[in-house]
């Protein structure tokens, strides 16, 4: 337990989420807006639909002039006249009389129902026999019933979903305001890094971690930038930083696994402008050398140099941050839904750390298993084989073989 | 049961998945690529990483050298020498030798193992004390251990999350063999349907379908393009699918919910050059009503004008035609992971159909409660509630309280 006695417990690492900024509003067509994040309120000003509608092909009614009809004893109702689809229909309803409808027709006034198609039989031109009673509302939706005017809809910070892009475009709101996405710049850090595009020499290894850090960036709602490899060295990995930091909301250097590189990130985060080291480890493993600094109001992130890591920390903690800043906020919803699953072996973890290990979920008789992957943690191939993560806690020593753990999907 | 006696059962029209090609592959920059399926296998023709890897700060030894050490017997090696990172280091290491190492550093020649610098005392410039022993390969990442020349580590087929990009960085494919993006067209039917910039007349609704299923088909990988809106005219609809079919490789009708539209809609798809009608009518609900055709090879969908329903019958369906054309294909995996959880009030179903009950998923008491969601399953408000969908089977009357269902999250 030792090593891990001066980390920053994950309750105040998400604390300083608040001490940085939510993105400001952008307003977009309706058609690109779809998975952003919404930064108004949407109050319809009328009701939707904004006339009684039906739900089903038939004949409008009031409810009440079939009350008591069945197969054995029908109703007869007075044909009137047939409502074309769009259109307000002609007269309204009286008692004993009814109208032809389709799905999607305006009941007219009067009506408060309709009779399904299979229900009902033209006796003549002018009779139709009704053999079912149907209560008041059957196969309409009502004026308001599925939007009300002045109740508010949709809340800001809700991820827009295709429903919620089609009940924009029910309330005709063809642009709305979404939060900017936060534009993330990466820095990769080491002597041993050399440009993916590079044939690498004995001793070099390509640049993993940017490529991977952009698109985890992306999927969290973000604009990925990258700021290139810069050498162990902390004058140009400041200089580096002050440039990014004109262009960016969130800076993150990757790499830096040694103490050496973390030293160096350290000291380079420490000569930014207004800079402050907020977190410097955090109690999880793998993903403990995880910096946290601000250079006035930028997020800072120094992240680890081991890929595998860095994947998790980001996926756990950074996020959030991310997502916070992208205007993310949903009241009341559980951070992340899990699934239970037997695990397949023991797993074996160290108190006093939240421990996460990759596993794959496989469907088998009707319950999920989690079957840990096998491997040191720093292969990446662990993590292409893994679909999610089973979280240790603190106080936990291992669990065994058997036990239900609920499993964070890695998708 | 009887009105579901003539619709096609599931696994027919999932067999007809297969009678519709996939896409052609492309070639992308590796940073685009992040989100979309791969159409190459990835075979390395190298080992990565292509030299022993240092995953500590420590030592480099054999680890025969350190056998038996401890802290009431510690070993003492000679050292000669420290590795610069991203270099080759400059002599071979031999029994009773080490050189220091920083993460991510190569091992010298005849090194198997790195002891932690906190296992490691500086006793003399060229003495250093070991208190414990490492197995062989302790620490490092051996060549070839992570992804190894020759070996397929990616197939085609899979759909490229961070970690894969990751490792395509690693492999130095800065560009990637994806699967092009299946184009979708849409076309809205309805002599009551409006754009959705204009204010509905009394009777008039807004074209709420085409963007929830923009929305849908793009998450699904998919391009959408919206052929805007078709009144209820049999040749005005077939000049405009005419028209799509030049330019997309799937064709989306949707409205018409009552029968007259529908069957106009038959009437339309008939009239396409080598049409064939392969599904009309499916055994789910809502979402009965829904057309599968052909047109030469062009998939051609009739979707119901119900927007909830074409939201359920695109998730549990469609989306599937449109990820299959666009080459996702993973071997052996489960359709989709679902949730368990507790059912929080009775909910009924009819027998002879597959029954999606829209619901929220809470969390409580460590687990999750299913709660369905009440209102007319026509409401969009509905789908907005839902984070998740029960299916109850063909042969399932109604669900009890109490119940643990599965399920199918809606996100």
């Amino acid at each position: 337990m030792q090593e891990f006695f001066k980390v920053t417990p994950l309750e105040t690492v998400f604390r300083y989420m608040h001490r940085f900024g939510v993105m400001d509003a952008e307003t977009l067509p309706l058609r690109q807006s779809s998975g952003r994040i919404l930064a108004e309120s949407i109050i319809p000003d009328s009701d939707y639909p904004d006339f009684n509608r039906a739900t089903m092909d038939g004949y409008a009614v009031k409810a009440e002039s079939t009350f008591g009809a069945s197969e054995a004893n029908p109703v007869y109702l007075t044909l009137t006249g047939s409502i074309a689809m769009g259109e307000i229909p002609a007269a309204a309803i009286q008692p004993a009389e009814t109208m032809a409808i389709s799905t999607g027709g305006m009941l007219p006034e009067g009506a408060n129902g309709v009779v399904m198609r299979e229900y009902a039989t033209d006796i003549d031109e002018a009779t139709i026999e009704i053999v079912r009673s149907i209560p008041p509302w059957a196969h309409t939706i009502a004026r308001g019933e599925d939007l009300a005017a002045g109740e508010t809809v949709l809340a800001p910070g809700i991820r827009l979903r295709p429903q919620e892009c089609g009940t924009l475009a029910a309330l005709g709101r063809y642009q709305i305001e979404v939060f900017e996405k936060p534009r993330i710049g990466i820095v990769s850090t080491g002597d041993e890094i050399i440009p993916i595009d590079q044939k690498p020499k004995t001793g070099k290894i390509r640049d993993i971690n940017a490529y991977t850090l952009a698109a985890m960036v992306e999927k969290s709602g973000g604009i990925a930038k990258a700021y290139g490899i810069v050498a162990d060295d902390a004058g140009e990995l400041k200089a580096t930083c002050l440039n990014a930091l004109d262009e960016v909301d969130i800076l993150m250097i990757s790499g830096g696994s040694s103490v050496g590189t973390r030293d160096m990130t350290i000291e380079s985060i420490t000569g930014l402008p207004d800079a402050e080291i907020l977190v410097h480890g955090i109690p999880l493993s793998p993903g403990k050398p995880t910096i946290l600094a601000r250079s006035g109001d930028t997020q800072v992130w120094g992240l680890p140099g081991q890929v595998t890591s860095t994947m998790i920390v980001f996926d756990r903690i950074v996020r959030r941050f991310v997502e916070h800043m992208g205007g993310f906020h949903v009241a009341g919803a559980p951070p992340d839904i899990r699934v239970p699953a037997v695990l397949a072996r023991n797993i074996a973890s160290t108190p006093g750390r939240i421990d996460y290990i990759r596993t794959r979920i496989i469907a088998e008789d009707g319950q999920y298993r989690a079957e840990p992957i096998l491997g040191k943690s720093g292969l990446i191939h662990t993590m292409i084989k893994a679909d999610g993560l089973i979280e240790i806690d603190m106080n936990t020593e291992g669990l065994e073989k058997g036990t239900i753990v609920n499993v964070i999907r890695l998708i």
